[in-house]
């Protein structure tokens, strides 16, 4: 039996890389892992970090030099055969304050990887975009092959302008790459989001909540679960050489004050703990107020989700508060 | 009567930065250019160098320090109300051989100039994008609305990556922005493209041009004179926070084959010089073979060009013809 090729993943000590370089060592490829742990952490590699077929390094991505140099050094161990970039800055609002944060983390990341992969002439890429790339399109159901493709945040510039390189690449050089626009992805270990930020507000303020906008922003939510099961559906039923997919549920999505409630019930069931909502539609600058995803291109593979976007909030919300309560 | 404000031009020694700085000044407004001279040159800025009203600087607009702290400095001397950024890669496939072409002239560019319009609180931006973002769309005519965006070139993702920044600029701190999509753009004084390319082949072989590619892709052209008479139109007359237009002819284009008819015919009329054609319908990688724009959105505003296709290749083949004999 041959030695499998190894896989490598970067961001790999965030919320998805962690789960997706758990899945593949289990399914029994060697998996190298880049993150600078800025924002993922070693806790989310718990258990991985002293495995075999595990090598972990914390690198720079927005540092060229060190990502070509330390990903041919890992190539030259074990050759790599599929590369995994899913690192990016994932706090939105800090890079509307500051462009820089994007351009670093969401978009050189995805410079330097390709160029590293290009070096060492690596076949497939897989690539975690996002809805907001989309910009804001209105109430209508998204589908992938939408224009105009007017982002609003630098976060979605910056993914926007990750699609563009990657699809330039695949003209020249890359033989395949795989696009996921993710939804809003929630689950555990949470680092951010809406569901974080109400059940840490409900420790400063345990008797009152305070919203950001009117509450009645409507989103679609995907549970990480679901989102690691499609994107590995993907790899295996996706055949095109430049494939880009709408991950997401097929609901309308539910509203912030939706998301509020089931909070403060499952921090506090029937305490009655007051809910106060601000008076714009829209949270913050760069925030979509609604959003869902035509799912058809993904559906038609034979993919659909276990749950839809209430469902997917319950759970995480569960999931949320018994790990911020285990801190 | 006051003093009007000034207009900063990046890539100001370019083809068509050089002209819009002519322009503005001619119309009474200071003006302040800045290139790096690497593809513009003094020479595209005779007559304006020692103009009373025009101020030029060397400057390499990828270094985000030198943008911000010249650029500031500019503004404290007259204050600037517009910035129009020209500044860009102009050769694709040289940007297709190497990356960082793209990324640092095309794309880090537009990064750096927006950072240093933020820092001084500038409202206004005219940006020079181009046909590239669409990608390879086939035959039928482009609307400006239309998806999916797959650039095939280095170039075209730098483009798009760029929009996405100024349309996430606009939503948080910009005025306003015009985004121009530009078409194969052509006239004197020419620094790349296939007419230069068939006049310099024939200087060296003048029995014979070797044409890449089978000759029987189409484009469209648009003579330099339309293009800036079209961006003054569109400054005067578009509204929107975040305009976005393709200028372009209302023809389906011309062939590679025209072109090269036309340029031999310019440069030894009557002297039966053979043409050969490659085999591949695209020129090279990143080359669009076919390609037409649909202009309704310009001729709503009133717009259109004075010269299809056909009268525009004729045209600049002359300039150009000339423009080399007095080499």
């Amino acid at each position: 039996m041959s030695v499998p090729h190894a896989i490598f993943v970067s961001g790999v000590a965030g919320f998805v890389g962690s789960k997706l370089a758990r899945l593949f060592v289990d399914r029994g490829y060697p998996v190298f892992g880049f993150d600078d742990l800025s924002r993922g952490s070693r806790e989310n590699l718990s258990g991985l970090l002293t495995h075999e077929r595990f090598i972990f390094e914390k690198v720079d991505l927005s540092d060229a030099g060190a990502v070509r140099s330390r990903f041919m050094n890992c190539h030259s161990r074990i050759p790599i055969s599929e590369v995994w970039h899913m690192a990016a800055n994932s706090d939105i609002a800090s890079g509307i304050a500051d462009p820089s944060v994007d351009l670093r983390d969401t978009f050189l990341s995805t410079f330097n990887v390709l160029d590293a992969m290009k070096e060492a002439g690596i076949p497939f890429l897989a690539f975690a975009s996002s809805s907001a790339v989309y910009g804001d399109l209105g109430e209508a159901p998204i589908r992938e092959d939408v224009g105009p493709l007017l982002p609003i945040s630098n976060y979605g510039a910056m993914k926007l302008a990750s699609e563009a390189l990657i699809s330039a690449a695949v003209e020249d050089w890359l033989d395949r790459a795989l696009i996921f626009r993710f939804p809003n992805v929630i689950g555990v270990p949470a680092t951010h989001g809406v569901i974080l930020d109400f059940v840490r507000k409900l420790r400063g303020t345990p008797n009152k909540l305070n919203v950001l906008g009117s509450g009645r922003q409507r989103k679609a939510y995907l549970h990480v679960d679901d989102l690691i099961d499609a994107i590995v559906y993907l790899r295996a039923n996706a055949s095109e050489r430049l494939g880009y997919y709408n991950i997401g549920p097929e609901d309308k999505g539910v509203t912030v004050s939706f998301i509020a409630e089931t909070t403060v019930e499952a921090v506090a069931p029937g305490a009655g703990i007051e809910i106060e909502y601000g008076v714009e539609d829209r949270g913050w600058t760069g925030d979509v107020p609604r959003f869902s995803y035509d799912i058809a291109k993904i559906r038609a593979l034979g993919w659909r989700p276990q749950l839809g976007s209430a469902d997917a909030v319950r759970k995480a919300v569960v999931e949320i508060v018994r790990q911020e309560a285990n801190l």
